[in-house]
């Protein structure tokens, strides 16, 4: 074999090459060798990866200012990133997505478990937008751009700066067009048989969340006929699948006055504004204010931010799960539905299930759990990265 | 208050009852005092159950024969189940199944968490089955097959006494017709654009498992075009759904030929047999000959039986998940799919994702994990009784 022309980084003796072998993707900075030229080596940097014994591992991005220090790219013997390399990967991913979906909307790039580490790219159409949160993927980015284009005819492409990953790897948070023209007005989104408005260039705030589809067509599908009420609707992910789902009325909740209005945009192209309705507000507040009128609906779903970002919100986290369960439950027909909502990664599962029992239980309920839901199957999951399976959503029948 | 005509049984002075009040079904035999009269209790026998104070806790049904003496019924102020009593339960249960499905095929009772602790109830349009799997139903059958013709119209009520709870709870398993006549042909199920034949007089094993639908819709969502193998078919759940999905061919692997040739039936029905073939055989020897063949599919599917339906038996289980797996992933097409199931309560998802990813790995396989499947929602959970979610159904691209 030749030598690499690529430089190269080496895994101390005390790690255990097992892991890389298996798939995991990413090297911490304290498992490797970090010499004068490992710390010297700009942020994006393509290296081979060598265990101890300098056998080579893997094709990896480095960058010497993020704890994880080095993303598995590809095998050993692979040359750097082109744009042919990343159509191939773009290929893979976009024969998953139409087999998925009858539309274009869906994300398109899930990172790591599609092969781009802390690359997010979402497809809304002819409109690609995307998230380079890692330094390698920011420095590429014009070949990654082609190969979008060039893979999917998207006409538009959207850089969007705002991803928290992105400070960690000590980014800057400048969005940017990278092909085409920035949309002037809220794009149309279909799915789940409603549409919601999604404005592109206000950032995450008032853009579209493509995980929740599969439970959100869980929810239209206990609607009919259903009182509604959406906590933390954003654009109305929930609230208007149930009108699509034949509710008689959805009240959309949140705090953010430019997304509800486009919640009531979603609803007017539906021809349902009759049905529905907004209330701008703090959602504890406003459950609170509904559990003294002592509202009723038959259907009741609460989607937070997530209350435990990290570890150390972890406790605090549960608690305000816990108080949404609480203020939630009072507010559901006997034998209606409760889904509860949490995108905290600290948060498993079952502590997020406790949570809420712990919730419904103070509120004086009972509950079945119907239907566990997780992110869609447009946000694959890298198995050998535990932490991916952030989304849990709760469908109780109290 | 006036003193209850029924019997008491009590618990223990070290038996805290704050899990019975949060809503936790079941008593076992070591927290309650088991004195000569509760030890003489016939199975079965509607008691009160207190706390060591002698406060009334819960309504209980009593088994001294079974482990779990005792399994909660109702709130501590109700009276013994009567028709009136089971209608109620049979109402709430049936609503959530109106409001999930378009036709009546589904699991109408689904034990502890329908509030019928024990009983199973599946509906195949004018036909139920009742697994009655804990004493107190044996007793109250009448009862609970007076109020189920009252509540769902079935005209046909049948008893399958083959569940494996019966043996534990010290009762026997002779099938019985409770109203109407026996089906002396097997029944057409509709499910996911599919069409199977269920023979409800050869018990479990040419029945229908009702709890696989929504990861047969998964499947079926994934068969456009693609080769499939279904393999531990049975009467060719996953199978069948594919080819409405549009495979151009399914192959059922199975070892039962009476299964077998209700899934033959079921492709005929579909006007698909030109797309559908049976093979008997042993699941490992089958899939190592197709291995030795090289055979090739865009989506196999593994849905085996329990290999580790208790504790003893994990290792072993695993094991043996592994190996299907190691078996089947050189079946599958370079970006095909792979559906591994278990449906062993001794196995957590945690454990089984790692024997799965084990076995790929062994054979040379990467994967994504794009859908973490579990039993549809006609199969409730009581989130007290964490035992309760046994089916995983996990969905890899390769």
């Amino acid at each position: 074999m030749t030598p690499s022309p690529l430089p190269v980084i080496r895994l101390l003796p005390k790690t255990k090459p097992q892991a890389i072998r298996r798939g995991y993707p990413w090297v911490y900075a304290n498992e490797v060798v970090t010499d004068r030229r490992t710390r010297a080596m700009t942020p994006g940097t393509i290296a081979v990866l060598e265990d101890a014994e300098r056998s080579p591992l893997a094709l990896v991005a480095v960058n010497p200012n993020s704890k994880i220090i080095g993303r598995v790219l590809d095998g050993p013997e692979a040359t750097a990133p082109d744009q042919d390399w990343f159509a191939k990967r773009l290929h893979k991913a976009l024969s998953l997505r139409e087999r998925l979906f009858d539309a274009p909307f869906y994300r398109l790039i899930h990172a790591e478990a599609d092969g781009l580490p802390g690359v997010i790219i979402d497809r809304f159409g002819d409109t690609a937008v995307v998230q380079p949160n890692s330094a390698w993927a920011d420095v590429l980015l014009p070949e990654l751009s082609a190969a979008l284009a060039e893979v999917t005819g998207v006409t538009t492409i959207l850089k969007n700066a705002g991803g928290r990953g992105r400070s960690l790897e000590g980014l800057d948070d400048v969005d940017a067009v990278l092909l085409g023209d920035a949309p002037n007005a809220p794009v149309s989104v279909h799915m789940n048989g409603a549409t919601y408005m999604a404005d592109l260039m206000g950032g995450q705030k008032t853009g579209i969340f493509f995980d929740q589809r599969p439970n959100q067509a869980f929810a239209a599908g206990l609607a009919q006929n259903a009182r509604v009420l959406d906590v933390f609707s954003h654009v109305g992910g929930f609230g208007l699948a149930a009108l699509a789902g034949g509710a008689v009325s959805a009240q959309c909740v949140d705090g953010s006055e430019p997304a509800l209005a486009l919640a009531a945009q979603g609803a007017e192209h539906m021809g349902a504004t009759e049905r529905f309705s907004i209330t701008k507000g703090d959602a504890f507040a406003v459950l609170t204010t509904l559990g003294e009128e002592q509202a009723e609906f038959d259907l009741v779903v609460c989607d937070p931010p997530a209350f435990a970002p990290s570890n150390k919100a972890r406790e605090a986290g549960l608690r305000a799960y816990e108080r949404v369960a609480r203020l939630s439950a009072p507010l559901v027909a006997e034998d209606g539905y409760l889904v509860l909502c949490s995108c905290s990664h600290a948060v498993d599962l079952t502590a997020f299930t406790g949570a809420c029992l712990r919730g419904i239980g103070r509120a004086g309920r009972r509950a079945q759990l119907i239907h566990t839901g997780q992110a869609g199957p447009d946000h694959p999951l890298l198995p050998q990265l535990a932490e991916s399976g952030y989304l849990k959503a709760l469908f109780f029948r109290l």
